[in-house]
């Protein structure tokens, strides 16, 4: 616990420096009809935790890495994940009404404009990423692979094909070994993409990129556990929606199948085996992936 | 009319080329869930005209670029048109049943499965532009070039802002200028990210590009209105919609503002000029463009 204060203060840096970030990303003079900006703006600005541009930025930091070189791809990233939201939210969807304790963006702009603001968002994170090239001069090979990653990552071998996995699995789910594959595109594929991209930004040799994949995909899955956990034994005011809503909604979690205390072992585990490949991976200065891996595991919200 | 028939064999060539490298890209193995991988090759191999992958091949021959080089972005730029009428046809959207005489995605698959297909296209698509990159080895720089003018283009600026405009037009379009920009975001966008993509992947000069965007401009619109046209005089069995289905959802048009004939006059005027821009663009060989724009102006579905 006495590493929290710090790397909490790191965070809320972060955090705040995306928020003012993404607000110039879209200022009010930007030429885009004002429903879609405001829509855009509005799901972009909801108070998400960052936790993705976070990761992109610590691991560009762990290979040597600038900052700044890394923001225009952690607010790609963190498009990439209001997109999902957004789309996810709807009604042909999870339909949901609130999200972060607010309501969801078609509750507010209507099912068409939230479908065109997810899909402005996905495309805009793609323009994001070039400048990276563009305003901090990345070399243009690098960005290429972050681009082929977030194509990968994001699409129908990624993100889009555990959110289709998931829709099914609502139909039925049977086996664990499908929660895990729902869980590892829905959640840890980003997560993955994140740490990879902040990897490619400052150069990262191959070998410390696949321990950079590694590491994304432990705490990815741990941090889809833990939601699991706190959505049953969580406090509503944090999570920002209702506690067991999934069980109200009778989708199968992590502890539907292994229970709660051998779900809470999992997190463990997987978050010590996170650190273990980061420990090893050569990196200037590995501390904040290791602090961030232990405050995931330990958040309560 | 002499030129007619070459230009006929060299648009359907490239028509069956783009079928089986569609096909090629989603083979049977291709590791996605069965539902999203037949949603999104439904709506792909629904038998569209090919036309924005024909002005990719046909800019990059131009510009004495290679066919081969040209097809993952010619592949992309029909991933993106794909998904773009998946999402407009959507009920929340347009609400159509049919698109090119076959049921509509959402109306085969489900509405969840239509947005998810869409998403994954559109995602997909800068996958397949960065293998542009690996597979044909075009220089990293205008790859990335080609990626910033898809997500300008294809963006919140671009096609997606066009499609805002036209939902809130149907509240009630007022100008020709709201129809203009509605016509120019939502089609001309997409076709002039195809041109200056064939010029980039042929590395043609910043003045070349500059030409084919214009050109764009202007067979994109002219492509628009004359849509307008043939939807208000059309053969419905060539059209695969009912003819004056605008009219019946009251679409204005753009002879609804100045009447048939000068519309015919703009059609003529714009293809001239756009002829013209590409005559003098100094190009290896811009015989097949100007075919193409000829084409287009006659085309009666």
């Amino acid at each position: 616990m006495n590493n929290r204060q710090p790397i909490n203060q790191y965070m809320n840096e972060i955090c705040d420096r995306l928020d003012s970030e993404l607000t110039n990303l879209f200022p009010p003079s930007w030429k885009v009809p004002e429903t879609l900006h405001k829509s855009m703006s509005y799901s972009l600005m909801a108070g998400g935790k960052r936790m993705r541009p976070l990761l992109v930025i610590a691991a560009c930091e762990a290979g040597g890495g600038s900052r700044d070189a890394a923001i225009p791809v952690a607010c790609a990233v963190e498009m990439v994940h209001t997109y999902s939201l957004v789309h996810d939210d709807l009604p042909a969807m999870d339909d949901d009404d609130y999200r972060r304790g607010k309501p969801t963006n078609h509750k507010v702009f209507g099912e068409a404009s939230a479908i065109l603001a997810g899909d402005a968002l996905l495309t805009h994170a793609f323009y994001s990423i070039i400048q990276a090239s563009r305003q901090f001069g990345v070399p243009a090979e690098r960005v290429l692979s972050i681009v082929e990653d977030l194509a990968e990552y994001a699409g129908p071998r990624g993100m889009v094909g555990g959110q289709v996995a998931d829709m099914e699995g609502e139909q039925g789910l049977t086996t664990l070994e499908q929660l895990e594959y729902i869980h590892l595109h829905k959640t840890s594929d980003l997560i993955m993409f994140s740490l990879m991209a902040g990897g490619h930004i400052a150069g990262c040799t191959e070998a410390q990129i696949e321990s950079l994949r590694i590491f994304g995909h432990h705490i990815g899955l741990a941090f889809q556990i833990q939601d699991d956990i706190l959505d049953l034994v969580g406090d509503e005011s944090k999570l920002g929606k209702p506690v067991q809503s999934d069980v109200k909604q009778e989708k199968v979690t992590y502890p539907y199948f292994i229970g709660l205390d051998p779900s809470r072992r999992e997190v463990e585990r997987l978050t010590a085996e996170a650190k273990r490949v980061i420990t090893e991976g050569n990196f200037n200065d590995p501390s904040r992936l290791l602090e961030i891996a232990d405050f995931l595991m330990a958040r309560d919200h």
